[in-house]
């Protein structure tokens, strides 16, 4: 009945643990256990209950697939899951059983459980994030000085330094990493609030019951119930969306480095079932598959958000889906670049001689500038495009072209001209941006 | 590992099974099987590789969990399924093991494992929607003549019939199914191309290969591979999104005609943890919590069909969750209406005093309407407005204001406003309507 | 050529201001002009040109469907833009015009027009949400102790305020609003980076320019160019969807309450061209509309952010539309709920009213609550049940029926038995979250 | 207050026309007209004032901003529209005006209007493709022989022929046309139900009314009204998705075999502002951009189908800037690759080029086959790893070094080995993949 298959580059060993049944049938009852000792704690239901109620607590022996069949009928997993700690605790303290779930509601133990799972997440998360920045960061600095060529549109454009790419790479990285953090903090709040979102079955011990519940779960306490304001959980799910952007664009970057015809970067990858010859970009693939997938799960999430009174129907019962697929293929996407990063081959062998195969072309611009002061801009670009010109068609370098043009040695003074081509030389703040995007505070 | 619980309300135990791990390596392998069974009927391997292929064919004992880990590395999960196979073919035939996925590609097993369970999961859909149409024919026919209120914008309009709401639920419930199940039936396609699409690994013999393929597998031979080419997927899950839509449009409406203030309506629904009184439309939830999903669902595979040349980078990876998710969260609220529907409850009697309340307020149409031709448009504005405001100052009947207004009674032929209240008088060309809906042919 | 009419609800007159061609061929226009200045003062070019090159930045007389026409040629507004500035300066400074855009990249300009429209945008927003927050703040504390039916899943549940219900509101506009903000702030940030974001062009002038210029235009001088990361305007794409989500869900609520047979409460509305006696929730209508497509708007901007090396190749040729409807799909649903807030009629009563029809049900919980600890869980709940079901039977209300049974009488203390359907009494903590709700920082 | 500059690349201007104020004012005002008329000719209004609606129901004057503006009170256009209409009736013929817009409601102008609008819509599209599909075909036909690599995930695969390539695209587009064709066909359909869509304010000539009123119109008479039931717009909308995906693929092929290291086509392009070099792939920004934000619009219609009873609150009144934007983007990038494809220059020298600079290693398949059946497969796995590392250690040719390996020469057939790595002999069934991709029928 499982379906990790599906799943299997949408996800991870750990987060697949993390949103499994028994994990989330063990928050759910982690829930259920603090609340009791909770209210135990705040003379609402005696002690012994709790302790009986705590006890029976466990996932152990739990069929998820039947509370699960059993949650279409009411429209929660709540409902059965109560059932069955109900029926543990009276199996061992008849008397206790009364008081499983007292005073809250389903989307109270369905909320609260979803968020100690997201934090759980959140935290297998990290540990690839700071993985993937030291990674880059270090590779970024390793090639503050390998230049290669920029490329708009896919053509190429002046030189930039591999360094500088990759710095860029890890300041929106580390931005969206702050965010998605950031999020995930907001989100780590309690929900509890009974059947209308105001702790009345509790009489006036709700607050009291609340603060103490927040606190055995590690949880925030809010100003209030959230039942139909989902913007915590949707601001997580949209730095999902933004993070794995970035994820996407790295992967985008690598694996159109990694065509044969350019071979400026190669990550390890994966073979092929029927070509021996063969590397895959397969890191990437799975990144790009995420920062495919997230966009409409992002969607997805704030089109239900849209809930109706005190709680929902449909909005929030959409939702479960949404958030685990948003973090199972963030973090997946996330673990693969960490690891293709970290194996990352640069070669910066071709990319120099990407440089060189355009003959200087590249260096058009520079050209231009140096000669617009001089002799204006149209004269500047019908001079230049003369160079080109000849460049294409006699296999002489541009540079070597506009040395043979007379109106260009006048205009371009004479140590630009010599070094026009040199990409070392037409770096501009390349290494001080670079710098500056790793060190943003600065 | 397994996640159920999180798609408890998006899926059904039928459809969870048929995208199960299970499932999905049987589908694989039986393209396997048939694969050898087509390459031995052309003559490309020998007779008894196929036979032992086919027989070390089945899924049992196959463990999803591993073979989807070991996909993470090549990007695809038939890598490691075919070393599987090829490891039980070599344990009983060594000689036959190097014809297991002879001259196929891993999306080639991949993209026809999907196909099929598509096709095994539209069957499933199948049954409910049949059930569904046939209720809801039953209801409209049997709700012919029950008045309710229009309700346009959420506020009374003039009066329809139950039937006829039903109705257009049926007509655009139908087109939705004709859209799925002609999209579901287009998508039942072999792929099978080898490496590069062009079938060269078969020499000469790759087209009867893929003939003889497609039919061992019940599935049409297409003019080409496509594998990069996903409209065919795509119109599928685009026509869940219309489908789905539409069984929330019909959750919605009941959702909302059972309001306890409205009371049109009750489906069987589920109860509260903690309110003794309530029914909820559980029902309802799972479908609008569908039509939620969709939107961003559709989004997600429509995102990834931009794939690069012969096989993508990451648009291709990221469908199976997609399409899973899609057909499994159709299919749960297809099969939660079609319950829903079987089991509603209507109450004519509150539908009736419903218009009663608006105190005929929802007749100034038809008084406007009827004045307009006589005393022109703005003074049969005035008067209906009039006749409104003494309507709601005095308690009285909208008709029985308009009575004791000289103007209006003047302008008003006497039969028309003896009944300008009666909201069988006042429903235009409802039935025909709703008979002509039901029966889009005639 | 205008579509001023299809966005007729999807925009405000200020807004449609804002994004018009004027105001962006200006705002590109000042870029340009800030540039020459900047550009003077480090050296780079002549005072005289920037201050040719300032005078002649009036978008007065350009023409923006021209523009836009030869804008699909190069796939850029800014080269036409470019063009017809240099020719401006042309006519009345000839040596000048060498210096227009000198240095900058069509995406520089482009880019940082965008970034100034957007926080002229955000200004316009500001006051709206201003207005709404006030307005709501007033309402909540107005109807402190409004009581109303609770409601889940749109059935009744126990009763809370309307207050609190309100206060809900505006805790989750603020904290929607405080992520606007931060990202719109975040997303004030020059772009300035040349041909391949090094600002090579301008030699070792680059970052003097981009520090000035930045400076002129009042944006953030960034770390670097940020040609291909876009997260910080995703970021903000993203906070307008979460904003007009909530937004959506005042305007559910609204637009629920205001049903003829809920009767709550009603927005001053819109007629009906065809019924005299309808007043439509078209604010609601308005909002509601803009919480339907923001999703959609979120999911472009993101699937568009995967962006290849140092320029995109359609990622962000996708961007323009999308951030314009995005934020005045945002200003329009606030500006439509302000409105709507401050004009909108609560009718205490009738919620009163509302409550009482459900003749004491909602208040099972409660008996329940009371009675659980004395009797047990399930004796309780056969108790209230029994209530349940002979008040629907006799037309007594559930706390009649209660008073009726030994048992119930038995289990529930007297004085709590006596109140047992009075709303004020089964509050719970509604006033205390309330307060909490609009002071979050207490 | 025009936005054409946001959207120069999402549109084109036939289609700005298309969906500008005058087009839909003039649409809206073609229907009033038609309503007069065929209410004439049932004799439910007067002659003459059908000649005096008709007379007066031009746009020419008539100031859409203004309309734009009221439409915000009220939540639509048509109340203004009537409005003006009906005061310039006034103005020709007092006793005509009453007739305007008579028995009609709302949504039965605006939703008509919309659907005439997209039939010229779909006319404009129509042009276009024709173009794309017969350009693309005779492209295919010339390039039945261009070899060239095939590539998956972006790396080297065996080789294909450029005109499969093409054959594909022409193949999907073709698919998508259909759809978007079929849709649009289905889409061709008259709204005209009056306030709750029962016809009631025509009496017994509502039906008669309706069908003279299609037939005016060219449009289809529906089994019923469709306020509510969207799903027709839905699938068109859906339709755009899938095409602009296809057009979205074939501008990715082409802007990745335009990379200057790759240079195995070229589109015209456009220029850049500040590299005279640089010839960027432009046409294909503009169908990516498109194919970027379709998906976002899709989802954003989807979503809005839920709607509710007889008309929506808020899902209809998000649909306008969505079915705009849909179409025009769709007609943008299908005009700038109809004009791409026009202008390819295909660079077959540099196709054979490439597959020479993998020095066969692309052939490693080849060889794999050749040997499996002869020696097994892993054997023949190790073989050809084998001859591909002495080929990158020695520059030799793959198939220079598996000659130097007496077990390969040993297990592959002499002529097969002799022509391992020549493209045309190892393209499979490529042609007869092409000619059925052309003529699917066949």
């Amino acid at each position: 009945m499982s379906s990790r298959l599906i799943d299997s580059l949408a996800t991870t060993d750990a987060l697949a643990e993390v949103f499994s049944d028994q994990s989330l049938l063990q928050a759910m009852l982690d829930f259920e256990a603090a609340l009791a000792r909770a209210e135990a704690k705040a003379g609402v239901i005696p002690d012994r209950a709790a302790e009986a109620i705590s006890a029976a607590a466990s996932a152990d022996g739990l069929d998820g697939a039947a509370i699960a069949r059993e949650a279409r009928g009411s429209g929660t997993v709540s409902i059965p899951l109560v059932s069955a700690l109900t029926a543990r605790v009276q199996a061992t303290d008849a008397a206790s059983a009364r008081f499983v779930h007292f005073g809250a509601t389903s989307q109270d133990v369905a909320d609260s459980a979803m968020v100690l799972t997201i934090q759980r997440a959140h935290a297998t998360l990290s540990g690839d994030h700071a993985r993937l920045e030291r990674t880059l960061r270090q590779l970024s600095d390793r090639h503050a000085r390998t230049v290669m060529l920029g490329r708009t549109l896919l053509q190429p454009a002046p030189p930039i330094t591999f360094g500088l790419k990759v710095a860029g790479w890890v300041a929106a990285l580390v931005r969206g990493w702050k965010r998605l953090e950031s999020a995930s903090r907001e989100s780590a709040v309690l929900q509890f609030g009974g059947a209308s979102g105001t702790l009345a079955a509790l009489g006036n011990r709700g607050l009291d019951v609340s603060r103490a519940l927040a606190a055995d779960l590690g949880l925030r306490n809010p100003e209030a119930p959230w039942h139909t304001h989902r913007d915590r959980l949707g601001a997580l799910v949209s730095a999902c969306g933004l993070y794995t952007a970035t994820l996407g664009k790295v992967a985008r970057d690598i694996s159109l480095l990694m065509q044969d015809e350019v071979g400026e970067a190669t990550e390890r990858g994966g073979g092929s079932s029927t070509m021996p010859h063969k590397r895959n970009p397969a890191a990437c693939a799975v990144a790009l598959a995420a920062s495919t997938r997230l966009p409409g799960l992002v969607a997805a999430f704030l089109a239900g958000m849209v809930q109706e009174h005190e709680r929902a129907v449909g909005g929030w019962h959409a939702e479960w889906p949404t958030i685990a697929d948003a973090l199972q293929a963030t973090g997946s996407a996330l673990s693969a670049m960490a690891d293709a990063a970290a194996e990352l081959s640069v070669h910066a062998d071709r990319m120099r001689a990407n440089i060189e195969r355009t003959n200087g072309a590249v260096f058009a611009e520079r050209a231009m500038m140096l000669m617009t002061d001089s002799v204006g801009r149209e004269p500047a670009r019908r001079l230049v495009t003369d160079a080109l010109a000849r460049s294409r068609e006699t296999g002489k370098t541009f540079g070597e072209a506009l040395l043979a043009m007379p109106d260009a040695v006048r205009a371009i003074p004479a140590d630009e001209l010599r070094t026009i081509d040199v990409p070392e030389e037409y770096l501009g703040a390349a290494e001080t941006l670079r710098v500056q995007l790793l060190n943003p505070e600065l």
